[in-house]
């Protein structure tokens, strides 16, 4: 500790942070006129990085200077207002902020010991989430309507980790405890979702050591790919007859095909009858439950659902990661991942007057999440989170409209939201193509559009047959982004029709 | 989209951000006039705060008036100088600076396709690191000794989602991957680690369906507190001989008490006999292998490790989170986790040609981590980063001089790195303390140590008896931080065996 300190002064931080925050703003300025999907082969950025640790320290602006030389070209870049794939991973202006706040603060909340504003702070803003997205008390730290509080909110890194998290708690109630202690050997749990289902759900099966077999996908509605409460129901009851034991059911609000809707008051009266925990993966509609006109999109949770994920991260402007998540009874999650070792017992968790983050999520190390989804909270406010969320919304509206009076596209399922899926279905003549034809020509579409860097859209399939998605929520995507890519996309279709 | 924007111009931004930025290097100079332990009860911060969303936006200041009013005095303040618990989280500002530029681009690294040059650097980071660190070309994306390249690195969370998937890769090599489709029922699988193994290992056991019956604790030497190598045998060879089928074996270089260090090459040889997954858990001590006196630190690894983590998020100036893992064998982690849901198909995954990280740990959606890491490795450099450790290291050794130089302290461990470990024995007079009188002592004076605001250190045991723990290297820790501290703590033990 004699030796000079090898840290920056707070005047150089100020002033390396000052460039930086311009870089961003400059980037973000300019990002429309990059290619949207990155142009590059693989192992070319690498081949072209030395990232040798350098014996002595670096200024900050030779990793930006990278950053504008090597890495741009080979970023695909997901703020970009004609970025329509997937779906929207918006890092607002504000939730930069809340974020850099957060990293300067740089605390740790896997007990509330650690940081009691931090845990605290999350319970207040889930609270407040779960009422504005009509999620009800029942899903709340602290309940107002008198009743004993028994559930709450939790942010974690991502949709796969509540997911999981929820088929671990279901377990541990479905067990009476004994998976926690004895694993799941010698039993024969059996999860339900639809063949729309996010892979998560898969991947939740495999780690929790049910084993993919485990998961029985259930058939949806060929043309509103919602889950088929009959088939379901059959499903269930064949693999009771079976002597297996049905214990979850994932039902989605928005899938990640096509944004199919799946009727949760149905499902969940199946459930009901044989037990289920019903899980509800909302991950990218669920936040437009802050639209009055859309409040019906959260339909049956506060009645039915276990447990309910959406993702602040996705359509509501934080920066990733930002997975909210709540559970009706905070005992069977907790039960199923808390873990107390000497070094963390404190008087605060003895006394049961506080809640302990690290038992909600695999993880233990936390960041300061609550901060980021705060600050997009009060900075947009309700006003400036719903007029994003219609500008999404009006954005895909459009696309419908563009395809469905274009004779050579065909919606693939109904429009969602902020989602609309089309494929070429007819020639430049409007006349019908044979399905292999319809299909080598949707697919050259999104392959020669997306390379054009004009604009990146994504694809799913139904029956087999692709589809391409056009997600609109960019918070830098305006409707003159969707009439452009619109035209660009009629020409490309135009060329791919007549070569084919 | 009519609407006017609700988003902020880049000129607000700017503003905004630059307001931010001044505001943390503010907080950094402040820091060390605030209780590094929170002052508040339970609820206290909640009750205090209104998170209503508002209906119209309001200015960041409005979050930054709160943060300073009511949520500072509920925050532990991780970056204070005299925060000597636990581990350090350090948050630098070049990696604040890498973490905001990584907010600012906003792109998911799930897959290569989706933003090829996120995927890219951080191999060549992790590979970087891990010759750095004298792990060796077999963790390596890119291996230089023309062998090829099996095995890889990868940044995940925390050290618990490396130890879980560590978990599953060698829950998949042992069953040769029927665990992947019909879970692990009907088996009996049994992991082993220290009794000082962290807990992550248990909740590890918990999440992956085994069961924390399977995790099989082996005893440590009395005062290294390292795994006893003969014990491991005989407990393996008596769950083989009882018919369970031993297959993972977690050895912890720096365990989270006492900064224990297991003998890998030893226990590696009785894993290899019995066929055992060898993980190593080095999250906080492992950074040491950048210093030349410290190298031998992560010995056997290269040779015998299966998988390896260390957490730059701790000990390495890299803003949480960023914990680096490696794997010997990418085929057994990838075979465990991968899923391949139709709308994240594209032709360089096809190929084979690239690494899609998604496959790499349990969440999908990823964040452009390894630019904080590179920021930090580069505005640092290794003279830099070298002199960062070394002064956490002169700092607990100066801590164990102190102790031992102390008629009233004892030593509770040999001290590690940068961490030393001690309690109160003895009586002002020299006179050793009854055990339970010395308990409480030691547990009094950490309560009036903490509770006093001036610094805070954390605890552990051996055999039942409390003991300190001092872990020093905060990036704001200087030896007056440590000289200050050891003033008051020794003024309250004095207050404490007076009062006694």
């Amino acid at each position: 500790m004699s030796e000079p300190s090898p840290h920056w002064s707070a005047e150089e931080f100020r002033q390396h942070a000052h460039r930086v925050v311009d870089w961003i703003a400059d980037y973000w300025e300019g990002v429309d006129e990059r290619p949207v999907l990155a142009q590059v082969e693989p192992g070319e950025v690498a081949a072209a990085l030395d990232v040798t640790i350098p014996d002595e320290p670096e200024p900050v602006e030779a990793v930006l200077a990278d950053l504008d030389t090597h890495l741009l070209p080979g970023l695909t870049h997901w703020q970009h207002p004609r970025f329509f794939a997937y779906f929207p991973a918006n890092s607002s202006p504000p939730a930069v902020l809340g974020d850099l706040l957060s990293s300067g603060l740089g605390v740790q909340g896997m007990v509330w010991a650690t940081s009691p504003a931090a845990t605290e702070l999350e319970q207040l803003v889930l609270d407040e989430l779960a009422r504005a997205l009509g999620l009800g008390e029942a899903f709340c730290h602290r309940r107002t309507d008198g009743q004993p509080a028994t559930g709450g909110g939790v942010i974690s890194d991502t949709a796969s980790t509540a997911t999981f998290t929820a088929v671990l708690a279901a377990l541990h109630r479905a067990s009476g405890g004994t998976v926690r202690t004895a694993g799941t050997a010698g039993t024969d749990y059996v999860l339900y979702g639809s063949t729309q289902a996010h892979s998560s759900l898969q991947k939740a099966a495999m780690m929790a050591g049910l084993g993919e077999d485990a998961l029985h996908l259930v058939a949806v509605d060929p043309w509103t790919q919602a889950m088929d409460v009959a088939a379901l129901r059959r499903a269930v009851e064949a693999d009771r007859a079976a002597g297996r034991t049905p214990f979850f059911l994932q039902a989605a609000l928005g899938t990640t095909g096509t944004g199919a809707v799946d009727d949760v008051p149905a499902l969940a009266a199946v459930a009901r009858e044989h037990g289920l925990w019903v899980h509800v993966d909302a991950a990218w509609a669920g936040v437009a439950a802050l639209l009055p006109e859309h409040a019906d999109v959260n339909t049956g949770v506060a009645e039915h659902a276990d447990s309910y994920v959406t993702n602040p991260h996705k359509w509501l402007l934080t920066t990733f990661d930002c997975s909210t998540s709540w559970v009706r009874d905070r005992a069977a999650l907790i039960g199923a991942l808390s873990v107390l070792p000497e070094y963390l017992r404190n008087p605060a968790s003895e006394s049961g007057a506080v809640v302990d983050y690290r038992d909600w999520h695999p993880q233990l190390g936390r960041r300061f999440r609550a901060l980021k989804l705060w600050t997009v909270l009060r900075c947009y406010g309700r006003s400036g989170l719903q007029a994003h969320l219609r500008s999404g919304i009006a954005g895909a509206a459009r696309v419908a409209e563009l395809v469905e009076a274009d004779p050579r596209f065909a919606l693939a399922a109904p429009p969602s939201l902020g989602l609309a899926t089309f494929r070429l279905v007819a020639d430049t003549g409007g006349r019908p193509l044979p399905d292999d034809h319809a299909e080598q020509a949707t697919r050259e579409l999104m392959t020669v559009l997306n390379t054009s860097g004009v604009a990146y859209l994504s694809h799913g399939q139904t029956d087999g047959r692709t589809y391409l998605r056009w997600a609109v929520g960019g918070w830098r995507t305006r409707l003159a982004d969707v009439e452009h890519t619109w035209q660009v996309l009629s020409d490309v279709a135009a060329s791919v029709l007549d070569g084919g």
